[in-house]
């Protein structure tokens, strides 16, 4: 799992930051690239990546503001030139499909792959056969949401000391019983892959938020994620702009990542005001709060371990 | 009068040209810049350039290709954000009001201007004090327009011999003469401006097309313009493949220079296919036919005397 932001800016594009957009690399896993977001340009970042638009199959957004979706029909269109075939589902809140399919419709766009919207609400759960994706409302003015992904477990490791015991010897057989959940052997019996593995793998966590004021009421929603993306438009001076914006701080994203105990955080969405002077500032402040803060630039590409 | 290209490439953005779009100033003139088509990015584009959003009051589309239209919602609401207050005039194929309403309204975008949204067909002609400007219908499978903006001419020189064969001496008097129909003077009666003005200056006409095949019936409307802006997608070889796909080839943009008489020549619209090393080629084969013909690259910036 990998993590590329796109588009790390607030409300309109700079020199130095476009507008949102984040990829989740899930290649290894899936075979797949999920986007979250889809400002203005974001297929012209990806020109600067290795991302291919057509490994691309899922597409999440957050809300409906222009710097977070005024990218989709030419990201979609381009995608279709670009041979991409699999079909795409995008998942957002209502209001989504309808600037979809005017866009598309308008500048006849002909798609060479089917693709399904999907509109939200708060409590949305999407199941996947590897992922659950659980969706909360923000507070943001208009509707703004959050996306939690959960990983399925997985199997825990091969006990070897215990096959050993048993007299088996290191072999082809270890992958057998690993991948089935019992095997009829000659020498052995049946042997039951329960009783030769460690405990499960938990899956990894990943929440992304969409644009929102600070709630403490987020806490059990981000809670444990082993990544945190939390938009800190602001600097923590400016608490009473952010909430008058619908926004967050730098301290407000330190101090959710804090309380949800999670492993990492990174902030993005940040103001223009801002420059690079400034950054060590922003990340100082947060990490005052939560020492393991990261903030995007465009770009960032994030490994998750 | 100088044309900036934003963006010269067709279809879809490469690392080397962005999608369409064209900023006629007329800053001298008006105090205003004249966008014809925005495909998306073109905001970034500005970015840098000196052109500042606000100075942007009239937006021409030729055609509703995404290419050409999905950078307009996001253009429209940075300008807000950036200070733009005064009114902005889009015309464009009938659909165009459809996709900007719908942009606008579904990511709640509140724009500090008044906007108007004149939809075209072929024939229609808009009347500015300074400027008419014709439209017509091309030929590209969707509807397409060219665009031909015609300048007012001026009043000609002061013919200052006549002047001082009249006995009237250069000074505060000449300005007078020139900028009203008639002036009672005591020392010389009644002057008209008619009897000491050269013949008029004419004013500038520039005729931008959107994407086309090409047609010999083009030529009566782009019949002596200053500066003609044509596509030219593919090269002279593949005249079968533009016919196919609805675009032209250089040799077809640089016959209808020729045959409209014009004064320059500038293509764009450039097919990805192309790269550096082709670009003289393609310019060879347009300059063989018409020689005062430019190839834009993206921020080709071209003064017109």
């Amino acid at each position: 799992m990998e993590i590329t932001f796109l588009g790390t800016g607030a409300g309109l594009p700079s020199k130095s930051r476009n507008v949102s957009a984040i990829a989740l690399h899930l290649l290894q896993e899936e075979n797949q690239i999920w986007l979250f977001d889809c400002g203005e340009a974001t297929q012209h970042q990806i020109l600067h990546t290795s991302i291919k638009p057509r490994k691309i199959n899922k597409i999440f957004i957050t809300h409906l503001h222009g710097d977070h979706i005024f990218g989709l029909p030419g990201l979609l269109s381009s995608r279709s030139f670009q041979g991409g075939d699999d079909a795409v589902t995008i998942y957002g809140p209502q209001g989504l499909r309808d600037y979809i399919v005017t866009a598309l419709r308008i500048s006849k766009s002909h798609l060479n792959y089917p693709i399904t919207i999907k509109e939200i609400k708060d409590g949305t759960v999407i199941k996947e056969d590897n992922y659950t994706i659980y969706v909360k409302e923000l507070d943001h003015g208009i509707p703004s949401f959050g996306y939690r992904i959960v990983e399925k477990d997985s199997p825990g490791e091969l006990l070897v000391d215990k096959l050993q015991a048993k007299g088996i010897p290191a072999g082809p057989l270890y992958g057998k019983i690993k991948s089935n959940e019992y095997i009829n052997t000659k020498d052995y019996g049946i042997l039951y892959r329960k009783d030769f593995l460690g405990p499960d793998k938990p899956g990894k966590i990943i929440t992304i938020m969409g644009d929102t004021r600070y709630q403490e009421s987020f806490t059990s929603f981000v809670e444990r994620s082993d990544v945190l993306i939390y938009e800190a438009t602001f600097n923590a001076e400016q608490e009473d702009l952010a909430f008058q914006y619908f926004h967050s701080t730098t301290k407000q994203a330190a101090t959710l990542a804090k309380e949800g105990n999670v492993k990492q955080l990174i902030m993005t969405h940040i103001s223009s005001r801002y420059q690079l002077a400034d950054y060590e500032d922003l990340l100082k402040e947060a990490r005052e709060v939560f020492r393991d803060t990261e903030l995007a630039n465009d770009f960032y590409h994030h490994q998750i371990r």
